[in-house]
């Protein structure tokens, strides 16, 4: 199979590369497109929202009919709210399975939403598997409903949605998936793994800048939304039957942000669709974690627990290290790396996705590399620690 | 006082102007502020974010440093829904006052809320008065709140704010303010008008670009939200403490939204703030509306109550007149209108705020003469019904 590649822009001079989760660097082409004002109640604006919705569910490959999108206004943490709020009735019950902050915060949207829940806490990376899901399903029969993380960007761990899915509808529940840093670059489709609803939102994968995320769920849950939401704003029945009416956002869109998104999505589809961006992403992946454990740093994943969307290194143990140097001395060089979101061991985090190649890559591990000997750090190696912790996590 | 005025720029060629509330016609230089990528997690950013706000309260005037703003994800309905679910706890009774849409809208909130609310629903657009609300605030000691919309744009009325604020503060109430169009370009100074908190947009009068809102509110009232909101995303009191705490948005920000709206910020001052802002509208206001009542259309509001926001304007009786054929023809003259939203009687809205000024507004005129001339519409004048409506509203 071929791909035609995008070709990849420089930001402009003095502009650094986003190494982060989303906000992420994205084209100069996805920006200009933000250079028009629009009247979000306009058929010309319609007719962009229209086409983003219909491209979207093509990425979901056989079976997309049966699905419907709807785009929402604000954060990805929005819409997975909308999304929880609106498929899991008042009198439902949630499983949600949590290995980081982003199930830690499904687990507290559900709090404020006063629905039942039980949460599977795996700590800071450990996934959540099959076998222990299946159980907890078997032993409450009230779960209507599991709430799983593709990619959770705490750690950059991919998480296994298959065998998720698999005992979910094998104990007759339904899934809800927030693959929100994944979509657009790994792999979800309904023909492979089964589930309700998931949501993504327009700065992680298709590389759209921030402002709105969307929701792609079976028509029959959809319909059957009506009435769930605790929230005016964030009912995506509401959201959805508007729109199919009238074409229009039910309250204003972030036009803008909008018209950008389309923009985006065609440079996805000229770049061969999730199977193209997925590749060059796993390219940059691969890069820059052969070259920084060529500097002595490790990561806390083994090689099959890692995504191409972002990688956790352990930070050194040498006592030169300081992180918010490193931080500052990464970003003169033109890189803005993450902060690590583990608990136990002190990590730092790079994303592989944006507008970068495995040449930008490259630089990265060249500006660590000089990164270090700036600050007088002799070795990357991390404390014995951190790899007693990467030891809990079978390869 | 001396204005310094700010060059009003056209759009690009083939760009209509959008006389519509919001999104509106931004300047050139706001939408290239746009051109580059944020890290939102980065202290370049957190800057953006920290001096939006303190200019956003400058904008109070006197006693602004009773109060903090708290920028908040989503378009305006967001914003106001997180003031309702974050300021009136579930103990707590609102009285809504509704002439139009939003009004409705902000019932509809509460709705969906769960929470305690009577409507004074006074139709299309006649006022909420200071008499009729102390009447309704002294038979109901239940009511804590009362919950005001200051320029209801369905109609484009300015509704009487401080006389309302007055009877409410006289029985011992609260007052939130939905002041989402109106903010920047009509004062509301806590020192002339007392309120609890009140909300707006960023693409409304200071001329931003759609994605955000922001929550203006006295700081012991954002304290004492702590544990009322409905929701994760629209928590107030989170966003607040969670800003103040590390100087970033709880969730991702629209990036490229917001430093577009910080351009924007910087012109409204340029400009003469809201005075200087107000004045340029009403200019613009007074213009459309000379010549369009020149042409024979008739407003639906007489003078006393029209907004330097939005006019609506009774659509001619002449039988060739049609809204779909009108919108056309002005849009291919390069101006975007907006449709009217009474239910008595047929009618269109003109906006006035955005980056227009005087003659943008006299050549919207003559394009509407054009257009009706075009149409075969012979006179401009509304049906006597329409002049029987306006008739209930005295002067």
């Amino acid at each position: 199979m071929e791909h035609v590649g995008n070709k990849i822009e420089a930001p402009k001079l003095g502009e650094p590369y986003l190494l982060t989760p989303g906000p992420l660097t994205t084209s100069i082409a996805v920006k200009e497109a933000m250079l028009k004002d629009w009247g979000s109640w306009d058929k010309d604006f319609r007719a962009v929202t229209q086409e983003i919705r219909q491209r979207l569910l093509t990425l979901l490959g056989q079976g997309h009919e049966d699905f419907d999108c709807v785009p929402m206004q604000g954060s990805g943490s929005f819409a997975v709210e909308a999304m929880l709020g609106s498929f899991i009735p008042e009198d439902g019950k949630a499983l949600v399975l949590a290995n980081g902050a982003y199930g830690q915060r499904s687990a507290k949207t559900m709090e404020y939403l006063g629905r039942d829940f039980v949460l599977l806490d795996k700590g800071d990376y450990l996934p959540p598997r099959g076998d222990e899901v299946a159980k907890i399903l078997a032993d409450d029969p009230a779960i209507t409903h599991v709430v799983a993380i593709h990619c959770e960007t705490s750690s950059g761990i991919l998480n296994p949605v298959e065998e998720i899915s698999e005992v979910t509808y094998a104990a007759g529940r339904k899934l809800l998936v927030d693959s929100m840093s994944a979509f657009g670059a790994v792999e979800l489709q309904p023909s492979e793994v089964h589930y309700e609803a998931m949501v993504s939102s327009a700065n992680k994968c298709i590389e759209g800048v921030p402002g709105f995320g969307f929701i792609i769920a079976r028509k029959d849950e959809l319909e059957a939304a009506q009435g769930n939401s605790h929230s005016l704003s964030l009912d995506v029945h509401a959201q959805w039957a508007h729109m199919n009416k009238t074409g229009q956002w039910r309250f204003t869109p972030p036009t803008h942000v909008v018209v950008a998104f389309l923009e985006a999505l065609k440079a996805h589809e000229a770049e061969g669709n999730v199977a193209g961006r997925g590749a060059r992403y796993t390219r940059n992946r691969d890069v820059v974690v052969a070259g920084m454990r060529e500097l002595g740093f490790e990561t806390l994943l083994q090689n099959r627990w890692l995504s191409p969307i972002i990688v956790t290194f352990f930070c050194p143990a040498d006592e030169n290290f300081v992180f918010d140097q490193f931080y500052q001395l990464m970003k003169d060089k033109g890189f803005i790396i993450y902060p690590g979101k583990l608990t136990v061991v002190d990590s730092f985090r790079v994303g592989c996705i944006g507008q970068m190649d495995e040449h930008i890559m490259q630089q990265v591990v060249t500006a660590a590399k000089e990164s270090l000997a700036e600050m007088g750090v002799a070795s990357a190696a991390p404390p014995s620690a951190a790899l007693e912790e990467r030891a809990k996590l079978a390869a």
